[in-house]
């Protein structure tokens, strides 16, 4: 199922399978772990990104490719960050340049391929672990590179939280669908011109050695969200570097699931 | 006033303020920011922390003398991290040592005053910052310093998050109770022995400083729960070091708020 959220006519929030005319046959998540219709239909009147986050894991490093851009050595183990679930961009909502980037442009993209749990685990062994997703979207994983690599006391965080850094959608896809997360084109266009393109076959961490790994020791609930990374192409290790700007339009895609496209505004 | 939360007889969650032989009188928030009693008591079955945290951020490094002893230089700007709202333990839960420190003892104890928000708030003013806080209470921000320091690629996260990590309570004492919250002593004693001991008024960034910086372009929901950092005292740091072992207790007290002891069990 391709499953997206929205506001309909009420104001109430849904979940719905989009048909045509703005229209969604409604659905109902089932505790355990799977989406059922429910013979009902709503206008979609506001798309909303598809799940509200219990928290939100983010990996760094995690394609080969980009770790060699960085710099950086292939990390020998996950290296994990978080953002904050406000961080979260609903389809259509612009990118917000921080007004605290006061140090000149400093805001990049990065395609992730965000994976959804559905069901509640602990210590989740790595060949059970896809069997925990209830499915997949598209996330960006914006960044202010400044207040990310020297205005943080060496922590990720403050530059990977700020409102609307974290687009994400444009529908939910179930797993059944995506049999293999680890063959899967995704790309970031910046006003029109490609600027990351990849396969998730590049990760070092496949999708269920993430989730094994995050869930040591640790509890993942329902709705938990990871984004696994991001490919070659950011735009802070472009020579010249490139970064976003009030009036550009950013896309991030996969294949088989969709894209999300966000205009840049001033915040 | 102070605030409890906790399950009652029908299994249902209440807040309330305890009275006498296991009763609590209860309370309800208003969404203007402030508790109202509602002339209804119940019995306390089970303590709970005391709020349901949106997002959980922690300050690293942000009183002098722990910067000093970790061999840090005391920080420009506050150093923000955060942590899963699964890492939350309720008073009397025990904090586990997770399976994954496999290379010896690495699991630390950390003193913090914690600030809950009580209105949302982006951008606020560090004059008016306290007049977002719906209270304090009492965290330990458990740490495993192997995990922290050298099997997470440089981001804390990893360290920070394992289930329990957290141990949160045991009552929300409301601001108006606490009007200068940077002269609270506090303390962590393990197994009976004095192991911190300080002040929050040597804070390098004080709790209102934190809030306009952690609200910076960033929307903070009723519920965020603040981690200050914490004092000098730490486990690592000491001479020889000393980690958190299975049959250990350690409680973790702030003058006007109250103590959360904690045994230490293995996960």
């Amino acid at each position: 199922m391709r499953i997206i959220r929205f506001q309909g006519d009420s104001g109430q929030t849904h979940h719905g399978i989009e048909t045509q005319g703005q229209q969604a046959e409604l659905v109902e998540f089932d505790p355990t772990g799977t989406f059922k219709l429910i013979s009902r239909t709503a206008r979609i009147v506001k798309r909303l990104a598809p799940i509200e986050p219990t928290n939100i894991y983010c990996i760094g490093l995690n394609y080969r490719a980009h770790a060699q851009e960085t710099g950086a050595a292939i990390p020998e183990q996950p290296v994990v960050f978080m953002k904050p679930t406000t961080a979260v961009a609903n389809p259509g909502d612009p990118i917000l340049i921080p007004r605290c980037c006061t140090h000149g442009d400093e805001v990049d993209y990065e395609v992730e391929l965000a994976v959804v749990i559905g069901k509640v685990g602990r210590n989740i062994p790595e060949e059970q672990a896809l069997d925990y997703v209830m499915g997949y979207t598209v996330a960006n994983d914006v960044s202010a590179r400044r207040w990310q690599k020297h205005s943080g006391g060496g922590q990720w965080i403050r530059g990977k939280s700020f409102d609307s850094f974290c687009p994400l959608g444009p529908v939910l896809v179930t797993r059944d669908e995506i049999p293999d997360p680890q063959s899967l084109s995704l790309s970031t266009t910046l006003n029109g011109s490609v600027m990351q393109s990849s396969n998730t076959s590049d990760m070092i961490f496949t999708v269920a050695r993430l989730i094994a790994f995050i869930s040591m020791d640790t509890t993942l609930l329902p709705n938990t969200l990871i984004l696994t990374g991001t490919p070659q192409g950011v735009g802070v290790a472009r020579k010249p570097p490139v970064f976003l700007k009030p009036g550009d339009t950013v896309k991030v895609e996969i294949d088989k699931i969709g894209a999300i496209t966000s205009n840049v505004e001033q915040g």
